[in-house]
């Protein structure tokens, strides 16, 4: 975006900002998640995040309809806060030795990065109904589902194995 | 944390080391506020950074007394994360020109800020929990509560007033 210009002048140039924000996490996300299945331990946690890896590919691919359906060529804008998101998790997975303390590290980095998209899905989300497109709330929406379940899915694995063995 | 050494070793170091990321974080959203209050439009998203900064402000100060309870000195490490959330809202907020474009812009970056806050508080209070610090948890767990109800203050003045105007 222009240093000296002020590029986003209506709700709908908003909602374009933040679908291109959210198209780079996810295609950020894509490239950090191997990372994340080889550094796993525990077998649960490792087949979570294949299966999220799976998911996120999808997540790109819908994201890139969206762009179409709005008539507009797919493209990332820098979002700083999933490469600090990211950053962050690398420092703290860098710093832990033990296995199940790193799986815990794992989880809790994973969950971050959920949280970040639901919170931009579920934005998009609302300023799609608002701006009378249910046909692009209702693609989001499926994303913004699974991103919800992972997270939740996350926390079970937290709560029920992994945190259990590191303390 | 040391370039070479793997600082993290047991569940209590990386606790210690996420309850230091956000009160690194908390006190960067302390300052965050205050611009994020001039610049909003709307009274009633006005009024609710203002409150908000009141909790954080009450945030902070529970985060010096878990760490008092844990028996060490409160001190921050850096949180990319947060640099990030903030950083982003900061560019796109820089980008507004329309009052009630910037006021959606802004209610979506108070949201990002909240998610990164839920995530970590219940990633902390589950960690608490299984060490058998049910004292801390319920100390963060007010803090987590607080969090969650401005996160849906938020989203019901983005559905209920300020995106349908600027719509």
């Amino acid at each position: 975006m222009g240093l000296f210009s002020k590029d986003i002048k209506t709700m709908d140039d908003l909602f374009v900002h933040t679908l291109q924000d959210i198209y780079y996490a996810e295609k950020q996300i894509v490239k950090a998640l191997p990372d994340m299945i080889k550094k796993a331990t525990d077998p649960q946690l490792k087949q979570g995040f294949k299966t999220h890896l799976g998911e996120t590919e999808t997540h790109v691919t819908r994201l890139e309809q969206v762009f179409k359906m709005k008539g507009i060529e797919a493209k990332g804008v820098d979002c700083p806060a999933i490469d600090g998101i990211i950053e962050e998790a690398d420092d703290v997975a860098g710093e832990v030795d033990d296995k199940k303390v790193l799986d815990a590290a794992l989880i809790a980095a994973g969950q971050a990065v959920e949280h970040y998209e639901i919170t931009r899905y579920g934005t998009l989300i609302a300023w799609a109904r608002q701006a009378g497109r249910d046909d692009i709330a209702s693609v989001l929406q499926k994303t913004l589902d699974e991103e919800k379940a992972t997270d939740k899915k996350l926390t079970t694995l937290a709560e029920s194995t992994v945190n259990r063995k590191a303390a």
